[in-house]
């Protein structure tokens, strides 16, 4: 963490100084707002954490809710999102209060006694090397209790306004200020139905499956509706199985399935129970389902363990089907070229599956962050309103392959164990596909398609493991300043800025005629340089692109002091040295990035990572121009 | 992190609840309190920390100042510190925050140049397995907020009373309740000078070096009083210097000193600077010493490179000796055997020394550490007072260490570097000494002479690398219930409870005539075991005594189900089980805890780790009689 850069001040580094004005909490609603965020669940919570940074927007969360959610709904957290949460600085937080995922275990019918379950196998449940961070499990009330922090330690102070409903909006395309015109209705009981109008620039609806804002701007949530029950409760309880500990699959004869999800704190554990499955006699509808059926469920698929739910913390029965919005903004899509958006969804509010792949809160999360930082660039003036287009045309890509994926997954999660049964030691299909997907679900696959945000491969042999469009791939590096051992991806933040990693040659750099030298030249000095044309006045070098390097050197054969200048850049108010821009491969225990990712020795490369954390653009040291052309193409559109 | 045993409770788990009568801050200071704590440094918080979570004990703390520390004073945080953090619980916090001492760096004058420094040498801080924390850097005042959070989140929701200092007391031998009376005075504007008298069970004076209480006790700092007077800054600066992110110690050829301490937030830096070795001209009696001195002094020994402080950010001339008190409590030597003490002095109260080794916080908090969970002990009726007489003894002797080391130290670092110079490439004497005395800095040095406490080393041979009177080395195991690899060592939390380890041979556990079932029928069953014996009626099994257990064998070999029951505690009002008793060893990567502990595989053995974390005792696996006489001796004295 760096902080005290300009100047000192005493307390926690991690609650930031007020912005003037923000000290205390608003008075009222403001009458116009930057941006308007509907539902504070794990995708409006991402966006406000990402915004509430910026005392430049006026940013608003509202929520129908009367306050912060306490228990309950989605409890996963793929390896892909908690790299997402060191961004906003929480990760540590999560490792250490939630539960670790390391092993998987698989349980079938007993060939010798059927209605007894057996184990069947047990995998390592995220493969070597995939990330830096485990998957977890976390109640989602949690994981918005961090994102709630962030928001009141920020400069802005941003807490959301509960017990307020939208309840309508309209655009009006002729606004260039503030087209959108949000109606809500306040449901707290002092106040109950009193109407609240704002105006906004921007609106994005983060409420959910039954989302009023996608409604409001006319989209559908298309597929099968509500086509499984699974329920679901969180409970202490007492077993005798003894992979209680453990994620579970298990597959009974004719009780029907169980996930098993192990909860933080040691104790608690949630149990996904398949209720197509119960047995015919058993079969209740949604509305006669009770906590008890559940639990007697559980106890005969558990056999021949027992089970004793002391508590059962939270339950639902929880019926989805696969469905999604065709587009995730307010433009159709013939007027992309005429119109901007002005009016966002994301997360549930775009697309509903099942629960059992463990992706509800990860892929919400996913959708706000790549809009989060589309939507200050376009606020702060450094983008045309165009990018944003590119929030629906990503993201609406992703949420296909979740929608296919999770059908797939259904179906195979909830076939009978024939198979298993009758050719006893031959793996389950379920299990096969468990293993066979696993980046998938650790969130791994999402691979944003070629576009102005994302290059074409045309250097990519430069850098084989930096895959473009695939999320930097964080790997160790001993920073030179200091030695020590840091993962390069945490250099990442949720700032909103674009990184540009380069990775040099076994070269001297302290020679000007050095690769590095050279780079480092055009950065400071051409007229195309990125940093001088999109680094606004007044800001520090680094403000729009954080340039950092990565030698093949050990740190004891470089000298600091030899470095080009850009490499200790002086920043903030007291024009102090940033030490933390210059790394070395980590050359003990086999942990060289150059050699994990693939990374051309002989010529080097440039890293593009966009502020969302994917690459961007692989291209050579040496190529300015494209370099040139990459951010301009993206910023004078 | 365990958390939700007694039920699930919404919220951050390390917030815990508040015991009945401790929701507010209480109103005005009690008449009678059990422990009353004078002084909020690191040893005043540490024990304050320690005692806040336990509402049957009420603890106040005074201090003096109107409010917390903001800055100054010390910032070495040695490997020691850091794991005594992790039982408090804030060790990951520090680690996010904090500066790493990765490398020091040596700096002795250019042979060819001698009015101009060159680098000499360039080592790794600590060496390598010693701990599984680093050595850090941060300010005291950061360290004060987090033992101030932890009590604040503790169950009583303990807060300093500030403004608020302690005059004098009493000790009236006869009461055998409240025997020691205390007078304080408000220094609040709005009541100054108004008289406190408070009745205590007993007073710890955490007050530093002009300790009133050890002055009301009759004790006296005994040495050499402030015979070195060196200039600290902590100072935003802009230097070309390149080691300036490192620890450097610079030996000038004639300008004197200086140690540089990086900082944490990644711009902040210490620099303690000799005073003696100022040029005759420029030394100035603390008095004058202006901070244009210390940056002029700096600017000298530097040379060649350039030093411009921005901002300094706090100052000081620390001038000190190196002095100890003859004993810690209010106990004359020679009435030991008819009284026990009612009063007690920690930290720089006992013994003050120079900075320059980085230990000022650290000794301190071991003080506060070792005496918190005895004063538990005899306060909750566990153990008779007579308990309370190895805090002196343990901790003078550790202080004894220290000052010796320190004098020896302060000498070295003041030599003027003849021999270096003379002798080109010659390694300066105060380089060796560091590199020498690395353990001993890191805090890894303390070990507790054989005593009730700390068993002979009768069967020591059973586990080399768990030396009885050093703190326990934690070493990485995996958990058998999830498979999570975790550091055994942070089984060890401040919660005052003894621990017991048991290593097993490589049997089958699953049988009755297994070493550790036999271990486990007699913890359970055997009239004479320490868990029936010492734990309190209705509490969990391992309220007294924490038993856990480590496998050779992996986590697949091991059925969990298979287990003696005991090993699978049912706990807390819903009788859950708990998972996290049984280990296994790392097999992967060398981190196998038998090889690295030296642990006999053939015989086993079982590890008696104190609440401090030292290690009390190692007896063979059926040492059951001298399990049960260890623990009699030291609670039916
Ligand atoms: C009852 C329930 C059980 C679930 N169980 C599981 C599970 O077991 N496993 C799993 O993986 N996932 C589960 N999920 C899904 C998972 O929680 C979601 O995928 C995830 O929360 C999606 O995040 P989101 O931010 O898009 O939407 P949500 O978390 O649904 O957040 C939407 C928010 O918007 C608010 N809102 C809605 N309408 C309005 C309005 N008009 N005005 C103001 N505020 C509004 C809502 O109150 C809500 O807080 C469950 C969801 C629900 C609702
Ligand atoms: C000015 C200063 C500079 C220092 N600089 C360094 C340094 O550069 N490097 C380093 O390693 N160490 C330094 N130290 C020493 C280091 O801070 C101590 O070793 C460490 O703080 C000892 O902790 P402690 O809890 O024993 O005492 P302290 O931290 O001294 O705490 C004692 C507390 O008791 C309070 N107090 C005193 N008398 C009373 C009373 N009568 N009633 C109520 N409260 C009272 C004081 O206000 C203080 O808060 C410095 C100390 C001081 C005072």
């Amino acid at each position: 963490m760096q902080y005290h850069l300009n100047g000192f001040r005493p307390g926690d580094p991690e609650i930031f100084e007020a912005a003037p004005g923000f000290q205390e909490s608003g008075a009222g609603f403001p009458e116009k707002v930057d941006v308007l965020i509907v539902g504070s669940g794990p995708a409006g919570l991402t966006l406000a954490a990402q915004l509430s940074a910026f005392p430049d927007i006026v940013t608003r969360i509202v929520e129908r809710r009367s306050g912060p959610l306490e228990k309950g709904q989605a409890d996963g957290i793929s390896c892909r999102s908690m790299e997402m949460f060191n961004a906003f600085g929480f990760a540590e937080k999560i490792l250490k209060q939630g539960y670790w995922v390391n092993e998987t275990t698989f349980w079938k019918p007993d060939p010798e006694h059927p209605e007894h379950i057996v184990r069947n196998g047990r995998i390592q449940d995220v493969e070597d090397g995939l990330s830096e961070m485990p998957h977890m499990i976390l109640n989602q009330a949690r994981v918005h209790d961090m994102f709630l922090e962030v928001m009141r330690n920020s400069r802005t102070r941003l807490e959301p306004d509960y017990s307020l409903q939208f309840t309508g909006l309209t655009v009006d395309p002729d606004d260039t200020d503030y087209p959108v015109t949000v109606t809500m209705q306040r449901i707290d009981s002092d106040r109950d139905g009193e109407q609240v109008t704002v105006k906004a620039r921007y609106v994005v609806g983060c409420d959910g499956a039954r989302s009023a804002v996608r409604k409001a701007i006319g989209r559908e949530l298309i597929g099968d509706s509500a086509n499984q029950a699974w329920g679901v409760m969180d409970v202490l309880a007492v077993t005798d199985f003894p992979d209680i500990r453990c994620k579970t699959l298990i597959q009974s004869a004719k009780e029907g399935n169980v996930i098993i999800i192990p909860r933080e704190g040691g104790f608690l554990v949630r149990l996904y129970i398949e209720l197509d499955k119960l047995d015919p006699g058993e079969r209740v509808s949604n509305r006669t389902m009770t906590v008890d059926h559940l639990v007697a469920a559980a106890q005969r698929i558990f056999r021949p363990y027992s089970f004793s739910a002391k508590e059962v913390v939270w339950w639902s029965v929880y019926e989805i089907g696969q469905r999604l919005t065709d587009k995730f903004d307010d433009v159709p899509q013939d007027q992309t070229e005429s119109r901007s958006p002005r009016v966002f969804i994301a997360g549930d509010a775009c697309h509903t599956h099942s629960p059992k792949a463990g992706q509800g809160m990860n892929v919400s999360m996913g959708d706000a962050f790549n809009l989060g930082w589309k939507l200050v660039h376009v606020l702060q003036g450094h983008s045309t309103p165009q990018l944003l287009h590119s929030y629906s045309s990503e993201r609406q890509r992703v949420a296909q392959e979740l929608i296919d994926f999770d059908r797939k997954w259904s179906k195979i999660m909830s076939e009978r164990p024939e198979s298993g049964v009758s050719s006893s030691g031959e793996t389950p299909r379920f299990q096969r596909y468990f293993i066979e997907h696993g980046r998938y679900t650790a969130g791994m696959s999402v691979k944003y398609e070629n576009s102005r945000l994302t290059g074409m491969p045309t250097w990519q042999s430069h850098a084989t493991g930096f895959e473009i469009g695939t999320r930097f791939h964080s790997s160790p590096v001993i920073r030179l300043a200091d030695a020590k051992r840091v993962e390069l991806g945490h250099t990442v933040t949720a700032d909103t800025r674009w990184r540009l990693f380069a990775f040099c040659p076994n070269e001297d750099p302290s020679l000007s005629s050095s690769s590095i030298a050279q780079l480092c030249q055009f950065l400071q000095t051409d007229d195309a340089s990125p940093i001088l044309t999109h680094t606004p006045v007044g800001a520090d070098l680094d403000a729009f692109l954080d340039f950092r390097v990565i030698f093949q050197q050990s740190s004891r054969e470089l000298a600091l002091e030899t470095l080009p200048s850009l490499l200790l850049p002086r920043k903030g108010k007291l024009g102090l040295v940033d030490y933390e821009k210059v790394f070395c491969a980590d050359r003990r225990n086999g942990h060289d990035i150059f050699d994990l990712r693939g990374i051309d020795r002989t010529h080097g490369c440039i890293v593009i990572v966009r502020p969302d954390q994917y690459i961007g653009h692989i291209l050579p040291l040496d190529g300015f121009s494209e370099l040139s052309t990459f951010f301009a193409r993206l910023y004078q559109l």
